[in-house]
Formats: C-alpha cells, structure tokens, sequence
C-alpha cells in the first residue's frame, strides 16, 4: 500500500496518510510540483514555515528497469523564488519505493535554535534531536550515520552550506559506493536547512520488493529497454568512456564553451580538462573511468578520479563542474578542479551554481581569473565557514553580481547559466529563458539537435526552430523527469523509436495500466502548466523568461555572435501548451 | 529657451538639446519618469550602459514659490529594478532651473576604471577626469570643490558607497548651508557610481532669473499659497517646531512605531527619541530646531543638532532615520542616532534603507539588538570601507535578509519599509504594495487620514477605503512631485482648499497656461501609468504588489492584527485608473 509520509517539524509529528486520488499516477517531478503547487502559497518566503519540502521517487523507481534510480525533491526555491524541481541518483528512490512511500513531504518549521534528523522506515517515521553531526561535512555525517546504524542505510544530508541556509546550498544523497550524488540546483539545501534537518536516513531493511502486476511484461520490455541504451552511441560509448566531460572538446569546437565569465566561446586550455585527458589520467592511476550512480545503471557516466598518489579525490566528476571551474575560471588544472569537486560535494553546494560564481567572483576582483588555489581557499575557509565573505559567495552568481556591482552575471531567473554558451548554442538559450526552474540544462537539453545531431539537425547560430526543438525537449524532459529513469536515457529516446515505447510499457506492465505515448506527452505538458502557474502567482511573468541583457550587448568568438532571439519568438514558448 | 543636457559617459560627450513636444509640460518626477520610461529598456541592467540617470528641476523650480525647491532625480532602480524616482531639497532644483536646464540626461558607461566630475554650467556642460575626491566622502568632496570653484557653486556629490555601487548608495546634493539633502531611495548612487562621476557641478552665476508669464498673479498667488502653509496645524506648527520626529510618540500611541525588526508597533523608550525630546536636547545645545533645507521654505522641517560640547552633529535629522535606529534596532540614544545619521550622509547612503537593514542584521545575529556603537562601527569600518561584510550590508534589507536567511525582512520590491507599521496603518500598507517605487510611504502617505486626522479620517485598523485613500494620494502626490514642490504642502493641500488652487495659479501664472485641478490629476494618473508600465515590462508585475508574508503570518502589540487585505482588494488598486 503506497503513502504519503508528511512530518510537521513546527511539532515534529509524522503522519502516515494516504494517497489523494489526484497523485496516485503521478512520480518524481510531477509529483513533487503537483505537491508544492497544491500545498506551497506561491508567495510565501522560501525559508519560512510555509514552504514545503517533497522527495519522490518515480514511477519505476525500486524495479528492475535501467536507469531507474531518480529521486525527486521539489519546493519553493530560495534561489529563484519560483517552483523547483531537482532530482539525483543514488539510492533514496530505490528506498523510497522499496518502502511504499509515494513521496515524503516536510513542512513547518521548528521555532527554537536545535537541529533535528528525521528516519524514516517500513512503520513510518520519527524525528529525532541531533547535536553530533551537526556543523559537520556530508562525508563526516556519513561516516558518523553509517557508524551509528550500520552501512546499509540509505541517507540523505545536508552539508553546512544547508545549515546556514546559503542559496548554494544543495541536498547530498548516498550512492551505491557510499559517495555522494546532489539534488544541486535552486538551494533546496536551504529549504532543508530552514526545516532544520540534518539528515534523513531511510531503512528499506523490512520492506517488501517492488509489485509488478505484470511481471513477464515488465522483463521483456526492460531487456528491450536496456538495449537501447547500449546501442545508442551517446548513451552506449561516448558517455561511459569519457563522462560527461566528453562535452568539454564537443563545445569547444562548436564555439559553445563559455570562457573567462562568458566572454569567450572557446578556451586555449580545452585539452586539459578535457573527458579524454580525464579519461587518461584516470586509467593512469587506476581510477575508475565507467562508475554508475545508482543500482541499475546501463550508462555509467560516473568515475571515480584519484590523485597523484592513486588516492580517491572525487567521483560524479561532472562536466559542468569541470566547465565552469575550467574554462569559466580559466583554471587548467584537473587536478585543482577534482580537489573543488570534492570540497563542494562536502560542503552540500551545486557545483554549477558556486562554480559559475566563480567566474563572477573572478571578475569582481575578489580573486584572479585561474586561480584555482584560490578557488579552494575560498571554499574551505570562507564559505565553509559562513564568513562575511563566505555568505556573500555562497548567495550564488547572481547575489555575486549585485555585492560588486557586477553586470557580466550569467542567470536567469538568480539561477546560474550552465555550461553551454546561449549565443552559441540558441536551443539551449530558449531552455534557459523559459524554463520554469530558472537557467537549467536538464530542463530541455537542446544540445542534442543543436550539436550533436541526436533527435535531428538544427542549426545552433540560427533562430528558427530553437523555440519548437526546446518545447518538445522541455515536455518530454518533465515526463522523464517523472519516471525516475535518468535524462540520459533521452539520447537513444530521440533516435531508437523502442527506447520509449519500452519504456512505456514498463510502466503499463508495472501498474497493469494503458499508457500511450500521448498520455506522456500530456503528463509533461501538465507537469510544466503546473509550474508555470505556480511561478506566474509567485510573481514570475513572461517578462522573467529572458537572458540577461550582456547575451545582447556582447558577442563572443569565433563566431562573434550575440544573442538575438526577438523577444516575441521567445515569448511564443508558452503559447505552444 | 529650456534645454536638455544630455551627457554621454561613453565617449564623455555633452550635447544641449531642444525639449521634444511632448517633454515641455512636465517637470520633476512627470519629467524623469517620462524620460527613463521612454528611453531606458525595462529589461536592462540598472548598472549597464543602456540605464540612463535623469534629473529634471519641477515647474516651479527656482520661482519664488514657497517650498519649491525639490529636485527630482529617475532611474531604472539597482535595489528594486523598476522603475525609481527620488527627490531631494538643496540648492539643485534651483539652479537647474535657472540654468533653462529642463533635464539633465546622463547615459552611457565609461569602459575604464577612470572617474569624472560633470560641470553644468550657463554655457552647457564638460566630463573631466577626476582623483582628488575619489575615494572621499560627501562633506570632503563639498570641502575640495568649494576650495576649487568657490562656495556658490551648486554640487550633486556621490559617497564611497555610490563609488562601490552598493545598492543602499544615495545622491546627495548641497543645502542652502553647504550642509546635505538626498535623493535618497533606491540605490540611485550605484547608477551613479556605475556611469563614473563622483559629482556634478551646478554654475548659475551667469544664469537669468526665472521667466513669469504673468508676474503679478503670480505674486498674488504666491503669496496665498505660503499663507496655508502658515495656517495648517501640521506644517505651520507640528512640523517646525518639532521636525518630522513629532511622528514618534504619534505613531507609538497608536500603535503602529514598528519596534525591534517589527516584531511590535509600540517601543517603551519612544520618550527617549521623540520629536519633543529632540526640540528640547537642540534647544539646551544651542543648536536650530527650525531650518529650512532649501531656499523659500516656509515649513522648515529641518533643524541642526548638536553634541553635548555644542558642535554640529547633523541636520536633516529625519523621523525614518531616528525611528529605524531607535524603536527599530532598539538604540534609545539620540546623540549616536544623530553621529549615525551623520556618518550616513558622509558615506552616501540611504538612510532608511540603512536602518531598516541594521534591525534585520540585528536579527541575524551580525551585532546585538541596541547596540548603537556597533552600528557606528559597522557604518564606517565595513560599510564605508567596503569590506566583505560591508558589501553584504550595502546590499540593503533585502540582500542582507537572504545573506543569513532571514525570514522577518520588510521589503516591498526589495526596498525597506519605514516608519509604519502597516498592520496598525492599514492604508500606508496599501502604499509599500501598490507604489511603483517599492515600499515608500512618501509615494501616498495615507497617514494622514489614518492617523493625523488630516484629509478626512479612515480607520487605520480596518481594511474598509484604504485601497481608494492610498489611490488619490498616490495620484496627488506624483503630481506634486513633478512641480518641485515639498510634499509637505499635502497637508494643507488636503484641508485647506485655496492651497492647492493657488498652487495651479503659480504654475498657469508661471507659463501662461490654463490648467485646472482635473490637468493635475491627469497628470499625476499619466504619470503613474507610465512608471506602471515601465515596471511590468521589467517583469515587475501584479504579484509583486504585496507585502512580506511575516506581515500576515505575525500579529503585533499592542492592537493584535496582522495583515490582512485581500489580494482582490489589494490587485484592484491598477483597476482604478
């Protein structure tokens, strides 16, 4: 019998309830936003006792199916001001479903200075008072939890960053090694750090497995499934071998990698932080180059990247962290940016966020561009320690900007602009503009067709078709987002026409339900109508879906090009739903 | 013959021009509003080169109409991006006028790191490269530049904190006694500071007097104009005698002197700030309890306060300041209140947005509730040295709020809130929502029929008309603010019907013009509309018309309320127009 877990931490009550009708089909993020949309007042402030924070795993997650290990967290972001969804791996979805919970919702908020941790198992759950591992690193409160109750717990954490409630702040989670995968972006660790939970442990030790009303279906389609993955070139070899850092070469060349704060699409220094220098150096000192972040993985995109020595530095060395650190810093030292890597895992920030800060930081004077000594300087002893300067960092890009007069500030919406340039790269521009949850790769990677010919062609320098090819990636990208499957498996749904179709029929076969392609379809558009009201009551209008104004005023090389979306073309977006 | 100066920082260029059409019956805040809206794009970075800063003197600047002395200055706004006008007594208003100077335009944006100083003068206007004052706070600047150029000369200056484009930065310009006045709202200095001029010079010494159409009606009008200024209780009595800080024990009997971050509308030391107590400690002193901030003032508002050996402290020692400082951060002594304001006038900043910040820093926990020294500490070693902390103060209530995760930060639009507790004076609170300038009680200070019995008397406890008063006084008070005239004259203008109706016969007298009170109402409406517009094209919408949430979520002492219109209510405020 599925549930809902809601904890009250203005009494700390937890309550077992029932599933409303209304959420029954829904996971992940459409779960999430359904929840936040019905219980969060869009205008309430982020860190106050109204707003709501709701994990959910997704439709398929606990089963058999590849790729299934996401887990939902949604809120009103502190970052942004507007609905948000972030989803990570590890294993908490798996637990979550293992244990029938459709999505566990935290709400109120504690009037008095002390610390909480919430455990949640098969007979439901119990907040309890913390005091050891509070001020402590995510690796130390691991460490500390798995002591206290053993290694087979799942945890979700909350790093310092979370405690002092920093825009930057993100959610940790336990992977399958005991390493940390991120709910990174829009500051939900701040939503956590206001509820004043450390951590969330969760005991799967006493449930049940997983029911599948079909269960021959359900194999049959997840071998089909499967092999998509594996066929498919992105998703089969380019991102096991060399990570997502694959991309670093990839957007160079199409003059798409954002340099020096964005001042430049390409950067001389690309070699060295690129996926196959990565991949080198990690078979060099026998690391792991292919690593999965969840139970199930077929993709692997994960490493595990060791130092000089051949000791552990960092793993979920993502390229966006290396981008930003890199290029965006112009640090060229792999090295350096694993160290960053692994420090900002501890601390609980989005590595995007604070690493495009960085850049702005950079800028502002506060330190040299490549600076990369600086970089963990400021990290360890500023805003691991919430100094004055420390709290102004850890206010994000977009806070950087307004302390130091900054106007170079890559967001939309407060959130930082990853990891693709917009003047470059147009599809992507739309994404960032219009998506709900603020500048956001994830919410409709338009790479695809922009650069790397998956799901079709479409010219990157040009506006025609980037609003379409971005509205159908963002519709299909909020389904996904609600399965539990990771984005990734969205390179072989673009080409393999059985990617989704099986993917679909593992769903059908695990409810015993009769979804259609359309019905998907329509859970995306609902999901994103959802957000998109949520964020034009909290004060979030058409006029917010844009880029900043220097995309407009600058134009960057080679191709020395500005962004020039006209604003109607943009605005149109929304018109499509 | 009226010009327009415009001044490109770009290529440090000065161009006079003709005043369009459509420009040459507006003045003052109709003037800049009109300006900024019809040439700075919503959408802009207030700090950018494509934000404009406009000053324009209003229609009855530098006449011998009684209390004409306001200057308006406009923007795109750095702390609440929309739009901002702010005006300021002092000498400016005046001497552009004098100078046939209709606006001054300033646009543009150096691309070094030098600084310039603008002199306006009978002949038009020069950038010069400037050093000696850079880095200097205000009273040195008007120190150095009387040196230069004499003590006639009229001076628009700009503290450290407009050099270091913190968004609580003001304009300051010279009084009648070399001493300070402000456009203090809204983050104007960072405009400022971002085009590079540290001051601008005002030369009328070959300037011709101010053309009267017809001169005796406009003696005669004058002369009753000054006459209900004489009569009014408020502004013939009140205000003199005891300045604006009369306010304190008002506002602290009716319950509504927000107290201690506002967490209560009564604070129990209001005796120990209050107007009388003022009065009584400048008069021991020897100090001048009535003062005129600029020339042909008949109110007198203003006073000079001295220390305990009878040396000048401060003057224009507003009830916002005393309030925020005292019942605000609970510091119940004048004379640091005073060195406080002082030191807020040498550094250039806003002192309600100051103020209002400190008691949420107080609430963070950066310095204790009361501490007085420690505000005089954090104003001129953080703040004024632009420290780390300093840059995270110098970002306002806002910026501080989200820099610890504040949740009781009153803003509206990011801009602090004075003086009244919006629970306990219901109608300013329909102003801090509905004003286009963010929270500013001066944009329709419904305290007059709320609380001072002037204009009619609306209950301030209850929602009933509030929404209708803030509309006719937001209306009345953009079209006073377009004539150059002290909002002040409100008062009688609210009693006394030949104030008003003398006032148009100024300005038709002035001109040759035939306006009728329906002419000014129009032309407060159009003016309101336009700035309206402005802001919902820089994203700025009906959403954003609200209150914090703490307003409805917290009651206060001693009435028990808490915040509760409605939004329909609230929202029907634009319906009315």
């Amino acid at each position: 019998m599925v549930k809902i877990i809601r904890v009250n931490m203005t009494d700390r009550s937890v309550r077992v309830e029932p599933v409303p009708e209304a959420w029954l089909g829904l996971g992940g993020r459409a779960l999430t936003s359904a929840i936040v949309a019905a219980e969060v007042p869009p205008t309430c402030h982020p860190l106050g006792p109204s707003n709501k924070l709701v994990f959910a795993p997704g439709l398929l997650s606990g089963t058999a199916a590849a790729n299934s290990g996401r887990c939902s967290a949604g809120a009103k972001s502190p970052l942004t001001g507007g609905i948000k969804e972030s989803n990570a791996g590890g294993t908490a979805a798996r637990q979550l479903a293992r244990l029938g919970i459709h999505a566990l919702i935290i709400e109120g908020k504690p009037s008095g200075e002390g610390w909480y941790g919430l455990r949640i198992n098969n007979a439901g759950g119990v907040v309890e008072e913390e005091s050891e591992t509070i001020g402590k690193g995510n690796f130390a409160v691991l460490d500390a939890l798995h002591r206290r109750w053993g290694e087979e717990i799942g945890i979700i954490t909350l790093g310092p960053t979370g405690e002092n409630m920093m825009a930057i702040a993100n959610i940790s989670t336990k992977d399958p090694e005991g390493k940390l995968r991120s709910f990174g972006r829009g500051g939900l660790g701040a939503v956590m750090g206001s509820k004043r939970i450390k951590f969330i442990t969760l005991d799967d030790s006493e449930a049940s497995n997983i029911p599948l009303v079909d269960r021959p279906a359900f194999l049959e389609a997840s071998k089909k499934f499967a092999k998509t993955l594996i066929d498919h070139p992105v998703s089969g070899q380019g991102l096991p071998i060399y990570g997502t850092a694959v991309l670093v070469n990839i957007l160079n060349e199409v003059g798409g990698l954002p340099t020096r704060n964005f001042t430049s699409g390409q950067y001389a220094d690309h070699d060295k932080i690129s996926g196959e220098t990565m991949h080198d150096t990690i078979v060099a000192r026998h690391g792991e180059p292919t690593h999965n972040c969840s139970l199930g993985c077929q993709i692997q995109c994960s490493q595990i990247y060791n130092d000089k020595d051949g000791k552990y530095l960092t793993s979920g060395f993502e390229y966006e962290t290396i981008w930003a650190l890199g290029a965006g810093c112009t640090i060229s030292d792999l090295d350096i940016i694993a160290e960053a890597d692994n420090i900002m895992d501890d601390l609980g920030v989005d590595s995007i966020e604070t690493s495009v800060m960085f850049g702005v930081a950079m800028e502002a004077g506060v330190l040299p561009f490549g600076d990369g000594e600086g970089v963990l300087r400021l990290l360890r002893e500023e805003i691991g320690k919430a100094t004055s300067l420390g709290r102004i960092l850890g206010g994000g890009t977009g806070a950087v900007g307004r302390a130091y007069g900054v106007t170079r500030v890559p967001v939309v919406k407060n959130q930082a602009i990853p990891a693709y340039d917009p003047r470059a790269v147009k599809g992507i521009g739309v994404t960032y503009a219009t998506t709900t949850m603020g500048a956001d790769h994830t919410a409709g990677y338009a790479v695809t067709a922009n650069v790397l010919n998956v799901g079709g062609k479409v010219d990157p320098l040009k506006n025609e078709g980037q609003v379409e090819l971005s509205r159908n990636l963002q519709i299909a990208t909020a389904a996904i987002d609600s399965t539990g499957l990771c984005l990734f498996i969205a390179f072989p749904a673009l080409d393999i026409p059985e990617c989704l179709a099986s993917a679909i029929d593992m769903i059908n076969a695990r409810y015993g339900i009769k979804l259609t392609g359309d019905d998907v379809t329509a859970l995306g558009k609902k999901t994103l109508k959802i957000e998109r009201a949520f964020n034009l009551a909290a004060g979030i209008g058409p006029e917010q879906d844009r880029l900043p104004e220097f995309f407009e005023l600058e134009k960057i090389a080679p191709h020395d090009v500005a962004w020039d979306m006209p604003t109607e073309e943009l605005q149109s977006f929304w018109k499509g739903f």
